[in-house]
């Protein structure tokens, strides 16, 4: 097979994102569910307009790669929901690594291996750019429920101190863009959109 | 206004997108319409996976840039089918000059005027960068008409030459990309889902 239909049939397959539902809901649109390809954009449109809030030393470019590439393993684990079960979570992490082989495998050799390496490093978030890649895709989220009434948090009852957790990333790779999350937390929790737990 | 409010509203404004609706199909997904939002992700992919059939030295970081932000301006002027006649897509593109400055004029002035610069630079399709972004943009639906029986160009009956004529920014910046386009055009003729004009 020669490397143009090895790529052509790839990016077909991408096309399987846009039927990925999440749990975010999206207002400007009869608030149906989110899915995985257009979050996928969002959360890229909005890196590259908050990277100068970044504390260490970041390449934006590689940070936007993570994050457009980051959710194609859900085409086969399917999304799981940030506030679900530790089992569940577990369970989803294998489903994950082997979509990262049968998808990105749909690649040419040096393709798969520069996706499979990105995509990698945004999981541990180990490095500077994973980390910011990391606080982006869960604090939009928090943007996206506090402008529609609490969202998805109400919808599952979940508590402050998960959604803390959740966004600790920010705490260390955008100061400032913490202190505004800890501060919208606690309006969710005024509003009775998040439980004060 | 501080400049994170000004960024966090460009943002919340984005969610906008995912309700623009276009002529596309997600053939994953029941056939129903792609929007915007979706399409900006999948080019981008699509960029990021084919830059090396570039004929010309590109920067794939800003073509990234450009296709993810390209088609932000449909949040106010709607989008515009790519076979439409003369008159309106003259229209259209008074509407995005006023979109550009509405939407990107939310972000403060030094993102404002990137933003801007990419936009006009992708529009204006006269560097490298650019034709490579739009030969994408244009190229995408074509191969999901061909996955798709068609697709939108059979809604429409379109013609082989408006097709050939919409692609020819491949020929130039991507031949291997270019010459794909033509045999896969000559295949949807025959299969009769592209008028033989």
């Amino acid at each position: 097979m020669v490397e143009l239909d090895k790529q052509l049939d790839f990016i077909m397959e991408m096309d399987l994102l846009k039927s990925v539902y999440r749990q975010a809901l999206v207002k400007s649109d009869n608030n149906r569910q989110e899915n995985s390809a257009e979050h996928s954009w969002h959360i890229a449109m909005m890196a590259l307009t908050l990277h100068p809030y970044a504390s260490e030393p970041i390449d934006i470019n590689r940070v936007v790669q993570m994050l457009l590439l980051h959710d194609v393993v859900e085409i086969d684990a399917g999304d799981t929901f940030a506030f679900a079960a530790d089992e569940a979570l577990a369970g989803q992490h294998a489903k994950e690594l082997a979509a990262v082989e049968r998808i990105f495998g749909l690649l040419p050799e040096q393709q798969y291996q520069h996706c499979k390496v990105l995509w990698l490093e945004f999981e541990q978030a180990e490095t500077a750019d994973a980390r910011f890649a990391k606080a982006m895709d869960r604090v939009l989220p928090l943007l996206q429920n506090m402008k529609n009434n609490g969202g998805s948090w109400r919808n599952h009852q979940i508590k402050k101190t998960q959604v803390l957790n959740r966004n600790k990333y920010l705490a260390g790779s955008a100061p400032a863009l913490w202190q505004h999350a800890c501060q919208q937390i606690e309006l969710a929790v005024q509003h009775g959109w998040l439980l004060d737990q």
